[in-house]
């Protein structure tokens, strides 16, 4: 079955309100945003939604308006869910998914840019800063394989061998179904990610399976495949297993959605491994 | 009417086989590219296609491979026809619109950036580098109104005041209502150009009227209109008048596209205007 | 005579404690800065410092330490001078002067970048901002010769007779004899600018003589010129009359340094001409 | 002892016409530039110019006039002592390593994002491209610590045991002495590189000793160390010990020349790595 979207909140929707075996979900509001809390947990529930056994967490967004606050209920929802579903202490590794040279597809790289990065600050230099407790936090941009040669979990895999984090985060940007969701939800998974199978264009699984060590994934849908696109607004389903024509549907405002959304998710992530440091500290720390 | 589209090939193509009043097309073929060639002739045809009395070209090159050359038969095709739409001497500006920022709207842009700008080499400089001809050439883009406050119109009209060029070059990313042109399909046409009107957010004309010197548009479509694209799958031209969703679509690799578009269009524009340079003296010129 | 400075302060310094005649200097501290006004009042003044007539203002801010806060008491010294030093009311053109692709060089691209661009915005949406009382503010980067074929005068001449603003802001990065003020002290002056005086390459004249409006010049030194850094540390004056190699001395942190200036620049700007907004409320509108 | 240059040649000339014990010395000229092949043979050597025993090469290119053909003789020149210097088969991995944001550091980064990599490129599409019989590249830019939390030794360390490569190839920007050097020399050696070396920051030694596979550096001064100019211009070496001044000292069209320069390198690895491809062909295979 091809979904054509990589979150499980709207393969459930598939289902409508009937329950599905193995799949529990949970939906509540906090801080003004519409969380979701879905688990997947036996191979049935795998198997109806096409998502590993694990914790899917959505968390729905205000609507990125023009001239928003970075600092406000968004960020604190996120912060909260992203601060559940990470292991409560140990180093980190953040990866940033996709290719910064295609606007929709650059939010992992643009979001890693701006992770507050500490493994290499030390003993004097912290204690100097006043930061003295910082989570240990490294970051960087796979790249693209076109260019590197390198698949995007091999250029995790050979990180986490050598800096060894005890878990990994990753950062992507994702494909929804609905152009609604676009820049306004992020998903976040403790069951690692296929890059790239939300537009039927897979890569290498990156999960503890394959890295070795517990990979959070963190993703906010940039896209919609142009066949998922037109079978919706037909309102016939069959037709999404053509070809997908090569195209997909992005705003018109697609840079200022990126730009938004990598800085409220890299904001986030700062915040949730360091608890210490307010937002509004962190926001000045990685300006 | 609205026609969702910056492409006069395309607008024709709704009257099917049938001859439009006021409207003569001729179709042939040179290297190895097929041409089009249609003349609005008067205000009957003019409102048919909803493009004034004029010139519109359209040369419809290879696929851009991966790994394809720039020096090759599209390039020659590109450049004749621009040679034959342009004043035969005289000095020019070349205006690149769109925002650099989004992808698919970066087309001029990036294109005015590898404009071969001569208008400052002068006298000594000009006899020392054996280039003793130059047509005067001056470029720039033009930003958009969200970041500088003014029209691109505006910017254009300024420069011509004081650069006083005979004529204007303005470069732009089309709109086009079938997905397979994009990228593919260079139209070029003498009566300058509207910005924004193939996507539905016209801005303020640029031609001989509002600029006061000689207005040729050369553009590349780089999206369809979602709403376009929707009804276009749906085969019902009715539903066209619907939203748009303030959607796009563009192919995945959106910008390989515009990296071999934008220099297919600047070196031909460049080889158009000097003549007596060589293609490849030009790519080493302007590399 | 050569000063290999565009900083009217360090001009000054050459005279040491003595007076000099048509020069008019006084020094003071506000918001934790060093601020000194230079009047240069006649002819005799005009050669001695080799500056036309008029006012200048260094500020020099706090150290761009790695994690200062935007909103300081630096931010709150320039925006003073600067409110001080342009017209009470009226539009403006803000025009950022410089090769954005030279580090060093990209302070003025940068910094219009971050203005806040009103002059397209318009009744409704004005009142529906609650910003009522916007002063009407265009900006845009001039982009370079070598690459526009014109020069920044000429781009900002053709600007002001179209978008006729009552006067202009320039922005550059400016020479500096002394190494220890890059990136560290802002200059702004109210007789225009000869862009690349400072490094032995000027260009056209920027002033009211040559626009026809006033100018405002602001700029930070970001290189010191190869030659006068020699001279300065072999303590040897005459030796500057020599090739200045075609060299220039910058920070290793340079890149740190732009951003910061560029940002403090921005901010002031933005912040003098638009008093009826916080400095916080700014900083989140041109984010 | 501090050098204050990365290259072996500058080292060498400060013992003037006397020979060296423990340093061979040969120079010819090749593809009209000129060659110098030094091998550093015991640890008297070592201990004289600084550097671990290996061999180290430079070529000295045709200054990078301002339209300069990229395939000329200097091409030739470094292509060749490359091919000389690396294994003659096996799998490579490129690293680029610097700071793409500070323009005279870029060299690494830039370079990287040209090289032809191939890895990727498995058995159907190989042979339907006709290239046969590629040698395995991967390539990346190995990012900052002070952004990552990372050295870039250990990014490549990582790379490395995960891909697998049969040696690495460093690309990075140098120090020289001599201003004149900058843009216009090509450093190569068997010995690996400790960044930042020249300009007293150094990083982890990357070396088959740190990284388990021969490490092939490959660099061109952009740089001068601000106290080595003093300290140059006075004629005075002694003082050299001092600060450094945290500045710096390159040529004022600095982005031209890491232009040309990281193509230069690129196109020369290129060609060196894939000997069937012609010049021509690999230029449009990585433009």
């Amino acid at each position: 079955m091809n979904f054509r979207t990589d979150l499980a909140i709207e393969r459930c929707e598939i289902f409508g309100e009937k329950a599905v075996s193995g799949v529990e979900t949970e939906v509540f509001e906090a801080h003004k945003s519409k969380i979701t809390r879905i688990e997947v947990t036996d191979c049935e529930g795998e198997k109806a939604i096409g998502k590993p056994i694990g914790r899917y967490v959505t968390v729905e967004v205000a609507p990125f308006a023009e001239h928003a606050q970075f600092i406000d209920d968004s960020l604190y929802a996120v912060t909260e869910e992203i601060r559940r579903i990470i292991p409560p202490t140990g180093s980190v590794l953040v990866a940033g998914l996709g290719n910064i040279r295609i606007t929709p597809d650059a939010l992992g790289p643009k979001c890693a840019s701006m992770i507050f990065a500490t493994r290499h600050i030390k003993g004097e230099l912290l204690r100097a800063t006043g930061l003295g407790n910082l989570r240990n936090v490294s970051a960087f941009a796979t790249g693209v394989m076109g260019e590197t040669g390198a698949e995007a979990g091999e250029r995790i895999k050979g990180a986490v061998q050598v800096l060894m984090p005890d878990f990994v985060i990753t950062v992507d940007a994702l494909a929804a179904r609905s152009a609604e969701r676009l820049g306004r939800t992020v998903q976040m998974c403790n069951t690692g990610i296929v890059p790239g199978s939300g537009v039927g264009n897979s890569r290498q699984e990156i999960s503890r399976r394959t890295i070795g060590v517990p990979v959070i994934s963190i993703g906010v849908p940039t896209v919609v495949d142009a066949a998922a696109f037109v079978a919706d607004c037909k309102g016939d389903e069959s037709s999404i297993s053509e070809s997908g024509f090569g195209m997909m549907v992005t705003p018109k405002e697609v840079d200022l959605m990126i730009e938004r959304a990598s800085k409220l998710t890299a904001l986030a992530i700062n915040c949730a491994l360091q608890p210490e440091i307010s937002p509004e500290d962190m926001l000045i720390l990685t300006a």
